[in-house]
């Protein structure tokens, strides 16, 4: 039998998924028994489809593939949550078996999609919506599936990791960096999705969702960019012995959900240390397994067009088969999502203040009126213009508690110069 | 419908494995929608299963689970080719569903266990016989399926990596390092699977024959162990800016597959150098998806019931949804096994010799004649007694042309003392 296939985008990834059928279609037949033919392509551009020899396939319209009797599969690759939407839902409505990589339209509209999936009794699958091409959601599904996840945390975001390693190792400022990336097509003209955190918060959502079986969408993410993160303040953290990195963090607490994305200091010695440029990896730990992590490019056409490929492989199996779907699921448990404001956690905050006496002993004050205990105090190079750099490292302390302190000193007249730097710090 | 398992071997991973199913059943059944009982354990030690709160389920005659009409799934968890086969091919015979963490089973017998998996139209998984609680041979088989597999590569006995990290990091030698580990329960009293390599050329015999879809033997690999590693060379490595790591290799090549286990040199920038102690990490190259890695626990209870558990879930999913198994497979292809002989790579070579004129005048010729190309050469601290180390890293050179030239230096009167130390340097 073969299973026609019918691709809705034809950018890098879509471009990525016709490579891979063209140099391996031949082999998916021998080693796995299925044979899955590319039928229809749409997208806005028949340039892009000629350019991969499949011009003949072309449609500007996703109907002629939603509605086409001998598609069996249909696979959404324009992103966004608008029109990709109606292709996945019409598509699933249809009774077509779903594959996308839209990370954006399943961390904010997965009970939806997930539920007209049920309905139509097809699959739906979304490998490649986070981690590129790095094996994630089928393991916390399969193989690690016999444990309790306490945790999941990661580099999830390529171009904010490539710019916080330029920065750390190159002494780049934030606006080369960025530049930089820009330059390479790491980044966007428009940058904000990657730098403000949104396409991790949006990444976290759905490996938390699928860790805890309970749902998590993107508005449930604590989100802090980088944009606000100084080359003083990395210098800081190597002295201190730490990295500063973009982290997406999920863990699972005895009263609910704690999931944000924020930079994070960490140990260099932790493997998620040494993650440079723009790989990615999924730190998991599990009651049984205990660490795991998961490492490998987060993007890319053909990072990104194998996690796809693998799950039109999948579902082409189970059609051969002849067998249900598996991979549809809502979620079974509805743990409450913790706000921010009532974890505790370690803290590094940087002071710019007056350099004259006094001023130390009004931050110590503010601390402890706020139960902010310090593990320890720095002062860093005094400024010319007779500031100086202060950087406190908290023990563990109450979000609420730190924001207090800050916002103490802040109202003394004449103590700060410009805002305080505060990351948070993972151990 | 309640799934009934049994479970010959109540050993740590075992009790692992009753540890899981005791903590989580529940959660499976309202997560997973499976219910899994323990029906009955078999081992020779009733004070095991007791241990476990089991003592009610046990036999010490496994043909008491393969017979009994109401068990569908049997995890074997002794080990070894002869008692463990019988149990695996009759529990297949007798219509059950077989899951085994048994990598030396599979990496001799391997035709013969899928035979009759396939011919009795049952499951045989395998997870936990590679890299403990590590996903791997279920993302090669799903999420990475889209890509031709070039390379699978890794550091997959945790024991001989304690040892090298010791040796390493705190200048033990081979002796204390095998001492400690024995001390912690890392290595056996008698240690020779691990560090004679046996225990990773079963594992990399099963990857390579998973990833390549063609089989590959535990005699088919090459297979040199760390007990001829010295110090000196952990310095000598160190000073070079590589590390030593006992690695498992397996390479698609355009003629074959080349598959060994020897002890290597990799820059201390590969993701592999940092992965110290008891840890795994597995890094698998693929056309499309790029460079990936899989990090975790390599041995230990926990870490190798989840695999196992995680095995047994996937299966009581299948038999709860009426599907036919998926996962048993003879492989398609038969590529041929390169003969290490016939393999180009870079070398380090590390002679003691005589610290006289002429010497290296006599090692440089013996090189040149065999078309060996030297990279670098360095002396290393003269010794006491008038001898000196002599280290040499090559350019790429045959196998079969470097043994020649050692061979000829080794033949050369009063040159060499002591054998020569030779480690595969991989870039």
């Amino acid at each position: 039998m073969t299973i026609k296939m019918g691709l809705v985008g034809t950018g890098t990834v879509g471009g990525g998924c016709i490579d891979i059928l063209q140099k391996h279609r031949e082999g998916f037949e021998r080693h796995l028994g299925v044979d899955v033919e590319l039928a229809r392509v749409c997208s806005l551009s028949p340039a892009e489809a000629e350019a991969h020899g499949v011009g003949h396939l072309f449609t500007n319209d996703y109907h002629d593939i939603v509605n086409d009797p001998d598609i069996q599969i249909v696979v959404e690759l324009i992103g966004g949550t608008t029109i990709a939407k109606d292709v996945v839902l019409d598509a699933l409505a249809a009774g077509k078996n779903v594959v996308t990589a839209n990370k954006a339209l399943m961390a904010t509209h997965w009970r939806e999609v997930m539920a007209a999936a049920d309905a139509s009794g097809k699959d739906l699958m979304f490998g490649a919506s986070v981690g590129g091409g790095i094996p994630i959601i089928g393991p916390l599904r399969h193989s690690l599936i016999a444990n309790q996840i306490d945790t999941v945390m990661g580099i999830v975001n390529g171009t904010t990791n490539y710019m916080l390693t330029k920065m750390a190792e190159e002494d780049m400022s934030y606006a080369e960096a960025l530049a930089e990336a820009q330059a390479k097509g790491f980044a966007e003209a428009d940058p904000s999705a990657d730098v403000d955190g949104y396409d991790s918060a949006a990444k976290i959502a759905i490996l938390a969702s699928i860790a805890f079986d309970s749902l998590v969408t993107i508005d449930d993410v604590y989100t802090k960019g980088i944009t606000s993160i100084d080359t003083t303040d990395l210098e800081a953290a190597r002295d201190m012995g730490y990295v500063v990195k973009l982290l997406a963090i999920a863990h699972r607490m005895d009263d609910g959900i704690d999931v944000r994305v924020h930079p994070t200091m960490i140990p260099q010695g932790h493997q998620l240390a040494s993650v440079g440029g723009v790989f990615n990896a999924i730190y998991v730990v599990g009651d049984f397994v205990g660490e795991t992590m998961f490492f490998g490019e987060g993007a890319g056409a053909g990072a990104a067009a194998s996690a796809v490929m693998g799950d039109v492989l999948d579902i082409a199996e189970r059609l051969e088969q002849q067998v249900p779907p598996k991979e549809s699921h809502l979620c079974t448990d509805e743990l409450p999502i913790r706000r921010i404001e009532t974890l505790s956690m370690k803290y590094y905050i940087r002071f710019t203040v007056a350099d004259k006496p006094g001023v130390l002993a009004r931050m110590a004050g503010a601390f402890a009126e706020h139960d902010v205990s310090i593990h320890s105090m720095m002062q860093r190079g005094a400024q010319d213009d007779g500031h100086v750099d202060v950087v406190y490292v908290t023990h563990t302390a109450r979000e609420s508690d730190i924001r207090a302190a800050i916002d103490q000193i802040a109202a003394t007249d004449g103590l700060l110069f410009g805002e305080p730097s505060v990351i948070r710090v993972e151990e």
